[in-house]
């Protein structure tokens, strides 16, 4: 996520100069026949561009208010993710770290060490799912080896989806610690609501990765903006004694839509692991330190994790 | 739905050409004789088409808005069956294979095959489903051979609703397994929840199916674009001395709010089995991997499915 | 529901030849003495027609979507009343058709009735709030007599909300059933959960048909569209030399803003019981036959109801 | 809630006549200089205008959205309200008159007078609440003093928020039921749910009341508006031959933008106790009737409130 | 939150008469040449200008809409957080302040002074909440100094998440409460609900106020409307003999535009301690006086914060 208050335009020239390139060329190649040899009878007055120009407005419009939603949806989500597994910190932390089961209302001596493990389990969730989100390898990461058990590391890198087998294992946990009476009544229900949402919300994850906005409207809202520059390149020269000055005006309009287009564009893929990424390995650190500090009592905490050149990732 | 990053004009042209010479013609009627006899009484000014075209804009924005939300929510829904399926699967897969009744404490050997196979008939329901939003036979299908006994699936050749009729005999199982002390607490209220969640979704999935974008709508819409392109037909001949050249600026503009409006039209069917489909059949064979190696143990998963020509299915 | 795909112009004209005379003599009240008088003086120059039709554009979009969202919405309460009822079938439903005890774990001899009668019951409610809805007699359909047995049928004329009398009594059958064993844990909440489900969506279906889309808004976008055909009327006939041609555009932008706006109304009305109207009736019939033949185990399924003149019902 | 369908000109004239008026004067300042002095240098031809007309159409069509869903916002806040507290008659009510104590399987006496009580506390926490949002004293009402016993009116009168204090004396009155045994189960946790539901939904009506559409938005729109009247001022004079008369064309596109304007200033406020306000007591009085019948099976039932002058209150 | 209905300009000029200055110039950059010398040559007509008018207005309404929701949505977090506070004192509040034991059925003497710290402690996080939100010190205030007791307060001190921390102590509470039978049936679950609620709500206030509106729409908003200035000064003067005159003109646009964005970038923050923040102080100490009444018995109540210069905070 990028959090510079200005976009440097040393970034931007790269990806943008070609497309300033291409659409120079093609304004040039209406604009200089019908200055130079003075064919008037090729410009189209601004009737059909002023049209076209609306449309692609209005289109864009809608093309950048998904973009956007697509975007703090998936910011959504893992807010939610961080949600829930806080809430499962909250079931399976104790402040006075005692574990009493509730059916012989005894200290429970083989509960401690499940209830911990599941609540490290669910971070280590987090990690692993930013990854794969990221298409990164899951389990290279200092974070998740720290908050996993080597065997259980060692089963997951075996598995075609690890986070998934992850709330697997976290149900067979669940079990053992239900037989040790850790999860009377409402907590009981909490856990397997979790597990619920998690499983969804996962899901909803790789449906944004794995269906993008449609082909069709990228593909056209593009092709509308180089054939605007077309009706511009035709229209502008017929008025006032405008000349060859008519390419630059309708390469900046070209520019102005195609730089609206670009952005919604990058948008759409908001686990792509570049700037505008959702900062999700970020706030899974914030999570952590959190869990770490208030549900197992330690005082330790990994670092915050910081921007690099102005952005989170 | 479409993965292809580029669209093929040869895909387009069988399409839409026809559209394109009604279009080119109605212009020719209006524009030859205006240009030929020099009917300059009959030109129009450009407020009417300026107007006109501002209005088709904000309708086809609305339109086309319209028409992403239902293929995202189609998209949508399948997402949540899918995770009610792995949630399912949760509550009846035992990574450890052993069912414990939890009223008697003991093993139940009655529980394994009942809780083994509804996690098999949560996907099957899917696949099941599939086909029918299709229009395809909704059991001739490997798949759904492979998950249901050869007694169920006889029964559901003879009934009107397959896939409602998987979720009554999810129930009966449901109760055979209670019996065998298979849903403590929470875990039988989330079953409910689940048939609940797959009742409302298949009840969600059909009503976009049989309710289409209202015909009124649609029909004005492209009513309103041919209106434009006889009053771009009336109005370009007027402005400079544009001539017949009028007629491919006014189709121009006429082909783009058509293709607008098409790509609209095709989202609006989620389920059709064509290029533009919800991916259902890639989805649940993805959800019916996790399940098979995670819930029931298998280690031989079926292969992922992959585009066809562009496009998954 | 229109489900025909073409709109026939003979339906339209009746509706719409008023509204279109009245334009007419309306534009020609300011076109006919400024072309035959050469009053240029009052022509008024694009400007003000161009800022209204675009105002009325926008307006109008928000209207349409805001009808659009209506109309579905109201598809969307009928669907979940739908879902309600079919899940309210999967807790009453026995396939194998017993009903035991769970508290003596016996068969219960009073409970089938009970529990079959409490099924039918629901879908009793959809028929009879369908009628009220569309402004029908509640009772007088061949459906609602068939599902309720005589005495709460007779006992319904006297009331003044028959289909809140139905959920009432629904409440009485389940204190019954529960007495009898028939919902256990999961069970019973999840009744209570559909009556609350039932509670809300009724009141939410009354809703939309007693709150319509402001006054206001209908009344001035009206309003407006005839000060546009106006404006038009003082405007056109200023350019190029278009005379009295300029009625007939002038009526066509005006007859095009009324057939959005016309839509929006029809659409505003979701239960009017005319072309437009959720086929609430039809849908009922199809969940009557999905539960009359997975929950009640008949096998003679009364028929699917089909389009009459190209609408559903 | 206006339930005419047409807008009385009588009714608008005091509310509009001193905005035409000033328009007019802010008109003529700029207009009669203009024409009188032929100032040509003065006029601005029609892209200024036209591009702020644009973006005033775009800001309002923003605004009237707003208003619009705030206004049913509160609606469905309203439809929510009724919904708990008919949910709640389902818990309380019982048709056949017995309350059994489900712990000792007897009949309670004391449970019929506290169970009576809190289905028609329900009714009354709909009219107080009511009445506090319509800035009304809260408990002058007959509907009010009839619902509750004189003891509890009294208490009322004494602290600050009576709606919400009734939800605490619910409270009290749900624990004494408890100990008579009248919650068993899901009811229990049903009441629960219930008082979360209005707790929430009292919290979301008072801050629809407390916070406004943003002062800023409604404000500079306002001037803005003001602005193109002065724009269209010095435009429309330079066009053809307006002369005087684009003083009236000016004055009406600004009444037009002023009156969608004006009509989302008065939705922004839906319990702002005029025409246009949620008819909250209308609905109540509804709901009144219905859990009078059905749940204390009451016969003689107060009347609808029927509409004043056209609207519902 | 702004109530005052006026803005007054002298609060706004310190804020925009830098950008008005800079616009005036780049205008003259433009203007004074083309108007000085007669360069009609680079006068561009009306047709680039419109074009991107309407862009930005599209762009500008979507970015509105955006701030607005982000500004609505926070308030609407915050009333969430008071319902659900709201909530756990209907929980933890006993009107008539006996906490009987439910499973030994007698009055317990611990329950008491843990339930009434429960209720507190829910303001207070409401309080530390704010603050940290707005960035102030959180525990620097008389009203959470009130709330808390000395040993909370101090070991707050050093952690790091003092409102969280105070979600983990609640659970600490409720454990012991729990063994005090203060909980029964859905009094248990409806707690565990509270701190399910409130731990999403937290993260999703935290969310809003660390994911900003993307820079980069920010940015190009604002480079676009620069450039409308630069491309209106290039326009305006080669209409009519507007002269110098196309200055403020140009410059009066541009400032539209600039106080839309601008009004839309202070929305952005609603936790910004300015005058647009929601007003999480006033609404928290009208939630304490509720809470301190009804569930506390209190009766000196402190008293209502009031706007301060036209805002409340």
């Amino acid at each position: 996520m990028v959090v510079d208050k200005h976009i440097k335009f040393r970034r931007l020239i790269p990806i943008i100069w070609k497309r300033i390139a291409l659409m120079t060329i093609l304004s040039s190649i209406f604009v200089v026949p019908i200055v130079y040899f003075g064919l008037d009878q090729f410009t189209i007055g601004m009737t059909a561009p002023s049209i076209l120009g609306t449309a692609i407005s209005i289109f864009l419009g809608f093309r950048t208010n998904s973009a956007y939603e697509r975007w703090f949806q998936a910011r959504g989500y893992w807010g939610e993710i961080g949600a829930a597994t806080r809430n499962l910190a909250l079931l399976c932390g104790r402040s006075d770290q005692k574990y009493k089961n509730y059916k012989t209302n005894r200290l429970s001596k083989a509960a401690a060490p499940i209830m911990r493990r599941m609540a490290k389990r669910g971070v280590a969730l987090m990690w692993v799912l930013s990854r794969e989100l990221k298409d990164l390898p899951p389990l290279q990461d200092e974070s998740v080896k720290d908050l996993l058990e080597p065997a259980e590391l060692k089963q997951l890198e075996s598995v075609h989806n690890a986070s998934l087998k992850l709330l697997f294992n976290q149900n067979q946990d669940f079990r053992a610690a239900v037989d040790e009476g850790q999860f009377p009544d409402g907590e009981h229900f909490e856990f397997i609501l979790i597990q619920r949402q998690l499983a969804a919300l996962m899901t909803q994850c790789f449906s944004l990765k794995n269906t993008g906005f449609p082909t069709h409207y990228t593909y056209f809202t593009d092709l509308f903006v180089w054939l605007l520059v077309v009706l511009l390149s035709m229209s502008l020269p017929g008025q006032e004694n405008l000349g060859y000055f008519a390419i630059p005006i309708a390469v900046l309009i070209g520019w102005i839509f195609s730089m609206i287009e670009g952005i919604g564009s990058y948008m759409d893929y908001p686990w792509a692991n570049n700037r505008n990424v959702i900062p999700t390995d970020f706030l899974t650190r914030s999570h952590e330190r959190d869990i770490r500090a208030f549900a197992l009592g330690e005082t330790e905490l990994p670092p915050m994790l910081t921007e690099k050149d102005g952005a989170l990732y």
